[in-house]
């Protein structure tokens, strides 16, 4: 908050494809998604007719006892485009939640077959959301630190330190390792496929699913997927998973599934662990997890809006044309003396900056010369990306990308003793 | 899931008012407001038409560096009309974020003045959420016994066993005694005011409240007021906590916020925790805590639609007058042998059964029964609770509370040596 008095919020009036228009009038590129949630757009026509639809028939009811027509037809779609082991859909509001039953379901699953497992497994570097059990998997000092003596039982192992196939049987190696000794008290892992997103986009090989899924398989450990910030159409593919022909026991989706209209979120799950918890109520083995709003049926409408335009519109393959675009404006930026590395995955690009001390937090100077000149870029400490809308043009891709590599141009010179 | 084999699951087609209507064009009173949510009746013309409105504007857009007018004037509003030392709003989307947020702010502000509280203090039998963290605040073992090993330090107080003074000054003694012994590991005492709802609708008197307050005061432990479920009138005053005059260091609210349609939760606190987070990025002090659509605009469109219902219509007025209507009918079903013992605070009125062992269910007859003549109860256990949409009418009054009045009359008779 205190940021803000230098550079003051900033209040946005209307938002119409991939701008945002503040009570000046001036408009921003939203290049990263209003936080990686939209996909179609602001004020997409179809998805807000569909919601001003709903909005006349039902807008809420209670999800205990009770279902309606938009949960039936989205839950239908969402284990039809998943992976096929995935058969049951669990909602909630937002992603932290989402994770929340996920964790919860796997310990209890294992509960309910006479074990006791309270350790989950994740990544260096990964980031799950913020809620406690959330939180307690993330790696991320900066949202956890804190809270020490609040968190759950989670242990860190090595993540990819790059996109190549040697680093992703090195991190498998190390994962092997810790499931050779701790397997007996582990009911998951929990990883970010493909990207870490708030992990400053961390990129690595799809290899590294497949190895780890192949560990848990071997060493009877859940696989929970957190397709939260990389699903639906983020990473090339439907889901990142897909990239790697893995089959995750969980998989836990919310961001883009209501196209960054309204909070909703999921986890879906095999009929076995449904199976464990299907029972007479009073034998107590029945999974519960309410939330007031748990599948409100605007949301609902949302998502099932989403998942038509990405049936009638052919998402992926035009992703696949932007995303080539951007990859060649990408390279670019490595001409320039202060870009470290750049990295691409499907619709999300990152590059990271060199030879600036932490404290000075030079990816803000790159936010506040977007800004000026019109454009939302939100770097994570000294990683500068673009996660737009799909719907985003390649005259607005040049401005996105042009402004970054101006701002990046314009920084002061590199201190030449520091590599990062 | 297993008890649908024998009741169906119910597919709701529409609503409007206090009516669902399902796929054969039967309607059901929505008794309980779907699950406490719903304040002024399903498709209320105002409100949609304010998400309309917003719809048409702005839908979402990322809530870090950047605001909107919605949520800028319903913060104003929040902080006008909650006791006043509450000054500022924090944003989230369900209850159970909502309490997470309140205990990491509580936890980290001690952190912050050097002081490691790890421990939580709630009452025997209350309901905070689901999330781990708002999980291990709870007391219902229904929905957190088998998570034992996951849950972070929690206590538990003795709750007043009923509406008494005196039950309310020997809850408060218990109380102090924990304080007098465990003040310094205690950061928080969070409390359901006036009524627990996910307990059985168990009330106590807001004397409790006022003398926890004074002890939290007293011992340095924040005073958390969790009105998820009683904000917004339902307890008859506008928030519970007036009725014991007293000023919560935070104030958790969310379902009837909008109304009952769209996800949205928020924390109130006071300046001095604001201000111990204020302060320069790089010394780590700030509160981190965010989710994907925190501050959804179409959810804070909602939100003032039903603030500027409660301004313009005198609701809390004609509830008093609901509330004395409904009064007057509980007590009728002090007549009937199975029935121990009627209450009610505010819109929310509640029958204790007696006679019947727990595993039998009872409350699942009365349920069924209400079913079939169209009207929505969900017992919790041996408890009918009534919590319907404010604008019922006294008629609507009559069908709902007559039709619970022949279901409990129907009951097989009372085991003589069961009192509960």
């Amino acid at each position: 908050m205190k940021d803000y008095e230098r550079l003051p919020l900033i209040p946005i009036k209307s938002a119409k494809g991939v701008y945002l228009e503040d009570f000046e009038g001036k408009k921003y590129i939203d290049a990263i998604s209003s936080w990686w949630v939209n996909l179609f757009g602001h004020q997409h026509p179809y998805i807000k007719q569909m919601i001003k639809e709903q909005l006349d028939c039902l807008e809420h009811v209670i999800f205990a006892g009770f279902t309606h027509e938009p949960i039936i037809r989205l839950s239908e779609r969402l284990v039809e485009i998943t992976p096929s082991n995935l058969t049951k859909c669990f909602y909630a509001d937002n992603g932290s939640s989402a994770i929340e039953v996920a964790i919860k379901m796997s310990f209890h699953y294992n509960k309910n077959r006479g074990l006791t497992k309270p350790y989950f497994v994740s990544l260096e570097n990964s980031y799950h959301g913020e809620t406690i059990g959330a939180l307690s998997l993330g790696d991320l000092g900066i949202y956890k630190e804190s809270y020490e003596e609040l968190l759950i039982r989670s242990i860190k192992s090595e993540v990819p330190r790059d996109q190549s196939e040697e680093e992703a049987k090195r991190a498998a190696d190390a994962l092997k390792r810790l499931f050779e000794e701790r397997s007996e008290e582990i009911s998951a892992f929990v990883v970010e496929p493909l990207v870490q997103c708030a992990g400053g986009m961390h990129m690595y090989s799809p290899l590294f699913l497949k190895l780890a899924s192949e560990l848990c398989k071997e060493f009877d450990i859940h696989f929970i997927a957190d397709e939260i910030a990389v699903g639906f159409g983020r990473t090339g593919s439907m889901f990142a998973c897909e990239q790697a022909d893995v089959k995750p026991n969980f998989m836990a989706l919310s961001k883009g599934i209501t196209g960054g209209y309204l909070p909703l979120s999921v986890v879906l799950l095999e009929d076995k662990m449904y199976d464990s918890f299907y029972c007479d109520y009073n034998l107590n083995k029945s999974f519960l997890h309410s939330h007031s709003y748990t599948g409100n049926a605007l949301a609902c409408a949302a998502a099932n809006a989403v998942l038509d335009i990405f049936e009638n519109e052919d998402i992926l393959e035009k992703n696949r044309k932007k995303s080539a675009y951007i990859n060649k404006k990408l390279q670019k930026f490595l001409e320039l003396k202060n870009v470290k590395s750049v990295r691409q995955t499907g619709m999300i690009a990152a590059i990271t900056l060199r030879g600036y001390p932490t404290q000075e937090r030079i990816g803000l100077r790159v936010y506040e010369y977007g800004l000026k000149k019109g454009v939302l870029l939100r770097p994570l400490g000294n990683v500068i990306y673009f996660m737009p809308p799909y719907i985003i043009t390649e005259e607005e891709i040049d401005k996105m990308m042009d402004t970054a590599y101006e701002a990046i141009s314009l920084l002061p010179p590199v201190e030449p003793n520091l590599e990062t």
